[in-house]
């Protein structure tokens, strides 16, 4: 009865309660569903996860389990699973079956070959309608989506797609090659899934073809796995825009999760100490005004924040591809005079304020004028590093916003004592 | 020739040509393509860029090409245009399409109804299979989708769902009512954007149906449109970290580019001036031991950078959900303990440094333990805020990496100079 109810339920419930059992009630589970039951299952919980729940499972159940999941998800925890214990599923699960998983297994992370699954069903070009949509009723079970369906030739090149709903409404007696579009876009199986997840946006795909350098149909990857890298790759752009190495993990204890942040924290730590030990040059202009010290923060906070605003713009406007549309010059052009406009901005405000508060005039313009040249020298920095990052094919989102503000702290310190000491006559 | 050349491109390619031409090849086009042709081209632009192509087009044939549109793009579209003009448009207007339009017109910006279409085919629960898909196959062009079709009452109620890929393999003389699922997933007009994109994403849905407080249905939200709200969402949580209004807008001038950024650069501003206003309470201090100026944007940049870490593993963890699943109070303890973590190692570190480089055994504790707690506290801070603003239903985004960062430098420094003021006959 527990088993009816909780069948009933959609996998991704399924999964979440699942995961709240105790290992003698999963047991009982193991025992009462059928591997392919649990395959659904196993596909909605964290890949990070599931290695427990394998090991506990008998093998021969588990290596069905994998069988029945889908091809990418079953790489996608094998690739969490040690190697030896992967090996020994492989041997136990049927030959067809785990030579696809090996296949898959061996494309690098977050290209198409990765995300990619080989549950979809072709069609050759000589079929009839009719016969097509009989084909589809006898592998709709097991293909991951039937929406879309690829057409090959005798060698498995692509030839063509057609939907199910063009199939539907098309005459039972047509040929696919009638009835189908060839203008086909596909994406060969080295693409980043970034890339793929941009077309997926713009074109309104469910699913898209992967092929080979030759157009051999390889597998497809489905707009559900999309919608996760796409979460993905938004965790990723801002966790380096905050300088840690994964912004995920909710199950992290402290240890893990000081892991991610410490290499991050002392890089910036001895990168501070540049800082400090930059401004122990003046120590000497320090010593003869010491209400110098009083804007340091301010004004190396402001260059990082101005540096971090067009830092996101940019990293932001190449993730999108927006940028790649519009032109990278035009860009970096109009952020140099985004930087001229909030610099003359700010400049202005704050030296009122100094001069107001300090009734020092020369103190004012000091700060001011270091203020203004800090934010346009701190906005053309934040924007062309990562534009020049892309260029050079680095991911322009490591240009994190800790590394960005710290050089722009060095710059824009630099800028103040250098005026200061120029005009130290001014101030005493 | 062009014109078929040009219609057998996708849409989203004939709209980045169309975007290329001068507006007398415009004109040319409007002659040719017919309303629903160049319906599938201004789905495809971006919506704050239509506005002058809809203002040239005849007005007959601008109110027909919105009639062709999915409603969920018209009303987009209409939102960024002049209220008269939109009404105008509305007039010439076929009743059925104009009420369709204004219903949507009303809702409110990123919820389920802003971004619902109404283009979605519904069934009876006594229909027979047979009779279904000839409705289908009917309604087909016109649909958003025909994957889900969802199963209504007599008053419109929302019973059921089949998807095609059930509909296709039941038997012909079924009826509907036994051949849907009466589990549907359903949400509430109300709801919030970003909640749905994760619903889609957990669930894996192609489309979600959307009811009133009756249950009532009243529209459908597909995945592709889903996965647009996945990147605005994402550039919404990242223009905040970076505290700018707006990371999106590859076509701003830099007026428009300076003015996303300026308010938020003027707040910070005022904000920076109460850390220099902090800074000089402690002049006394500094004019006794001038160094002690040497390590501020250290210290201050430090507690900034944990401080940001924290923050976006918060925002992030609260955005994908991942947070609600684990609990706040566990995410709270693990963040003091991880700040404990970082504070300590860092502060070790830079006390060593301190020491060597300056010869100072007491400025090198002294600049290690300010470290060390203004970590723990940034930490802290960083974690705490966004979690207690989404308590309180503010989006927790706002507590953007600069304002933690400008807050820590506050905290940061009056630790450094309190302790400094506390241990000053040791430094002199
Ligand atoms: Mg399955
Ligand atoms: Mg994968
Ligand atoms: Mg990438
Ligand atoms: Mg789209
Ligand atoms: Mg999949
Ligand atoms: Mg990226
Ligand atoms: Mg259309
Ligand atoms: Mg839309
Ligand atoms: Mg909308
Ligand atoms: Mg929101
Ligand atoms: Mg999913
Ligand atoms: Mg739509
Ligand atoms: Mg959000």
């Amino acid at each position: 009865q527990f088993r009816a109810e909780f069948l009933e339920l959609h996998p991704y419930d399924q999964a979440r309660i699942f995961e709240e059992l105790e290992e003698s009630l999963r047991q009982e589970i193991y025992m009462y569903v059928s591997p392919e039951e649990m395959a659904d299952v196993m596909e909605h919980v964290d890949d990070e996860e599931v290695e427990p729940y394998f090991s506990e499972m008998d093998p021969r159940f588990a290596s069905d389990v994998f069988a029945e999941m889908s091809s990418d998800d079953a790489v996608d925890i094998m690739n969490q699973l040690d190697k030896d214990k992967v090996a020994s599923f492989l041997t136990i699960m049927e030959q067809e079956d785990a030579q696809e998983i090996k296949d898959l297994l061996h494309y690098e992370e977050k290209t198409a070959g990765s995300i990619m699954t080989t549950e979809y069903v072709s069609l050759k070009a000589s079929m009839k309608v009719q016969e097509a949509m009989n084909h589809l009723r006898t592998e709709a079970p097991d293909a991951e989506t039937i929406y879309y369906t690829y057409v090959v030739d005798e060698d498995k090149r692509l030839v063509g797609v057609i939907s199910l709903r063009d199939l539907i409404i098309s005459e039972p007696e047509w040929t696919i090659e009638e009835a189908m579009s060839d203008r086909v876009v596909s994406v060969s199986v080295a693409k980043d899934q970034e890339e793929i997840a941009q077309m997926m946006r713009d074109y309104d795909f469910l699913a898209l073809p992967v092929v080979d350098f030759q157009d051999h149909l390889l597998g497809i990857i489905t707009v559900d796995d999309i919608m996760d890298v796409m979460d993905e790759e938004a965790s990723d752009d801002y966790s380096k825009l905050a300088a840690i190495s994964d912004v995920d993990g909710p199950n992290d204890n402290a240890f893990t999760s000081a892991k991610k942040r410490l290499p991050w924290l002392i890089i910036l730590l001895f990168l501070g100490s540049l800082t400090a030990s930059l401004i122990s040059q003046f120590e000497e202009q320090l010593n003869q005004v010491a209400i110098l010290a009083i804007f340091i923060p301010l004004i190396a906070g402001m260059a990082g924040n101005t540096g971090t605003q067009a830092l996101a713009v940019a990293v932001r406007g190449i993730a999108t591809g927006e940028i790649r549309k519009q032109g990278k010059v035009r860009m970096m052009f109009r952020e140099a005079s985004t930087g001229l406009i909030t610099g003359v901005v700010c400049g202005l405000i704050i030296m009122g304020i100094v001069y107001v508060w300090q009734g020092n005039f020369f103190l004012g313009v000091l700060v001011g004028i270091s203020i203004m040249s800090a934010l346009i020298v701190a906005t053309i920095a934040g924007s062309f590093v990562p534009l020049i990052m892309d260029r050079l094919n680095i991911d322009p989102a490591v240009a994190s916003g800790p590394f960005i503000t710290t050089i722009n702290d060095l710059i824009s310190i630099l800028i103040y004592f250098g005026m200061a000491s120029a005009f130290m006559n001014l101030l005493v």
